[in-house]
């Protein structure tokens, strides 16, 4: 097998075969099959495409290249959920306790952020003195005697992926349905889940803009976990405007925290409760929870009770945080400046564009523009309005949380475009698009 | 200026400026831009292919890369010619020194040969002592001096083209015509010629098989040569069967000399004499040989008269060669084993397949499977029949020129699929399909 012989069939449009695509996957990651070579495949399939079966292989390949993580003796049906993320997205802080709370035990790998905010593994690194960088032994020590943990992603999972991201990143092949399908679908099955729960965002602050491209891959994530023998359901979710009223580090802990305890914003809630509805239901695998509707009563009845708040509160115990600063939110971290920023009309919010909030508060210094960048878990966006809302001229409408004048001027020079009125009612935007259900594809 | 949006612009299907282009090819070629980077730009390129005006921009990037040859000093008016090569390809030996008896000088820079059998100097190196890597000084006295010399490219002749023809080979993306096109005639660019007659081979044993694709491929080469300010013509040129008799170096050798003397094989002596008066139209720019007919003619006349002879005689002499061996072709490297190929039955010869006489002459070790192997001057093939000629059973087809058992019979078994005959009269092959005037294009 010669990987230049590859590259010609998927130049010339010909499918490959498991063992072709295999063969390369394994060899680039053994250093034995240069850059070069790869990223003119790449470039080959970004302009080809890739058939249902070549995704698959070539995923299975991606998370067979590293460690495959076995929960089994921990876990009878592991739980996952990935969210492809987006402004003020903190789900994972509130389902994955809301899950702990109904029994099912979760241990979660979760990825760093390079975007606008943190990922939830910098989210939780605004609490001080956690440890999100679990050797395997203490995250299975925790998993096993507490049923929650969240953890860094090893580097020997799936390490095909990890470097065949970096080199799409550096050669214009991002883009490609079948090599983002398969690189988030290839750590989640070497992360040892059997059911997992895509929360796909769909906007204008989200990887995928339009509904139509979202849906496209979300089915492709989910026909590669069914064709793997996994249990699947995708969930295509609003992110044309921010998730919740926080954005920024800190202050979402603080939001994840307050929704624990049933006093969070509406909007997300019901969005939390979904996620959380739908793992259960995998979690049940048609026994407990197969009906959705007495899943979601039974989930916002755990949230009021504090038992999806006492889970969290557990965790960070567990893995060395303050728990003093999640039962006072006020000993977070806290920006020295706030800022308001207020309604210029009386009307209707028609747009609080999520992609501009979340440049705002990259300005802010949240996020991350390059890999190893520092983040300030301080800063961020309060954002109070939702589409839909009926104003006043001078309400407020954000709260900006700066450490630095020239910082916030810039986020208010991002943010000028972010809010736009209508002098007629405007509908609220739907928390959901749709579903892709595992059975079904 | 970032190579990754040049990537992304090519990836979807749009034009390069002129800036882009200059600026991958000079930073490629300078090592600031990486080959994972060039590999993937070249696959978008091969999938979507570039405008007439991308591909000449392309080309004078990469012959502007290094040096550029200014023959001004010497030459009034350049001209040059190329062969995309073939079996028993030798024209350039024959029509240099016929164009040069014309008093048209020419300093010829020429390449190596990899594939079937040598290149121009690969055959010339069939002479004892002939240097063929002259300096730039030595090249441009003998060409003042004696108006002929042949010598090997510069390193630093469009490196560019160097760099990415090796990149291309290892990622499948040799095979594209803008590539192909722009490759050839930078080098051409570079070397200083004011017009070039390009001799582009078609059929089984030339790069391009059909006849289509050939004029696609040699219209693309016309019009850069012509955008780039050069006079320019290309002659589709048959491959499907070899040209002339002899197949191997030392053999084409002696079978240019016999040329130059007049005592060449017909088919061949035509070849030469239509690629020379092409290059004699272009060097009298319609003043001297403006008509192809008059041209011809006196073109057959120095060959006749032995003026083309005694030029090819003093290049040898002064790049150093032992003009003993051409006084005397006996003289030149002789093989131990000469085998004899009759024919099988009566008929007429349908078929003498140049890509298997070419893969036989390779494996007697006439040519080079990879750079740097050692060729073996004497050996190769006299291809006696030609397509259309009438045989009687157990009449001579060929001889096969071997040092070594074991190659002579691997080339057997390679010829044992290459004559083919019919029981009806079978129209000779032309030597032509065509002709590409820069005018026209």
């Amino acid at each position: 097998m010669r990987i230049v012989d590859i590259i010609g069939k998927k130049r010339d449009g010909e499918g490959l075969s498991e063992a072709e695509i295999r063969y390369f996957t394994s060899q680039y990651t053994a250093g034995a099959i240069p850059d070069y070579q790869v990223s003119a495949l790449l470039m080959a399939i970004y302009l080809r495409g890739m058939t249902r079966e070549e995704i698959v292989a070539l995923t299975v390949a991606m998370a067979e290249s590293g460690d495959m993580l076995d929960l089994s003796d921990i876990v009878d049906y592991a739980v996952d959920k990935h969210s492809s993320g987006g402004i003020g997205d903190k789900t994972s802080l509130v389902v994955l306790p809301l899950a702990a709370a109904f029994g099912v035990p979760i241990a979660k790998m979760s990825g760093r952020g390079l975007g606008f905010t943190g990922g939830t593994l910098d989210k939780l690194e605004a609490i001080d003195g956690i440890n999100v960088k679990l050797s395997e032994a203490e995250f299975r020590r925790i998993a096993r005697d507490s049923g929650l943990v969240i953890s860094g992603q090893s580097a020997s999972l799936a390490p095909a992926d990890g470097k065949l991201y970096a080199l799409r990143d550096v050669t214009g092949t991002t883009a490609s349905l079948p090599l983002i399908a398969s690189s988030i679908m290839s750590k989640k099955l070497a992360a040892g889940a059997n059911g997992i729960v895509l929360d796909v965002k769909t906007g204008n602050g989200a990887f995928m803009e339009t509904v139509e491209d979202t849906r496209a891959l979300a089915t492709i994530m989910v026909q590669i976990g069914v064709d793997a023998g996994r249990d699947m359901v995708a969930l295509i979710a609003d992110m044309n405007q921010p998730l919740g009223v926080a954005v920024g580090n800190a202050l979402e802990v603080a939001e994840a925290v307050k929704t624990l305890r049933g006093e969070g914003p509406a909007l997300f809630e019901s969005h939390c409760i979904e996620v959380a509805t739908q793992m259960l239901r995998l979690a049940g695998r048609g026994e407990r929870w197969a009906e959705a509707d007495e899943t979601r009563a039974a989930v916002m009845q755990t949230l009021r009770s504090g038992a999806a708040f006492d889970r969290f509160r557990q965790m960070v115990a567990d893995q060395g945080g303050d728990v003093g600063q999640i039962d006072d939110l006020s000993r977070l971290p806290v920006a020295r400046i706030k800022h308001r920023v207020n309604a210029e009309r009386a009307g209707y919010i028609r747009q609080v564009h999520a992609g501009t909030v979340g440049r705002a508060t990259l300005a802010l210094g949240a996020g991350r523009e390059k890999k190893g960048d520092a983040i300030d878990y301080a800063v961020g966006i309060e954002v109070h309005a939702s589409v839909g809302d009926k104003v006043v001229n001078g309400e407020t409408l954000m709260t900006i949380h700066a450490n630095d004048e020239g910082k916030l001027q810039r986020a208010l020079d991002v943010l000028a475009a972010a809010v736009d009125y209508s002098a007629e009612p405007v509908n609220p935007l739907p928390l959901f698009y749709g579903m892709i259900d595992g059975g079904e594809v």
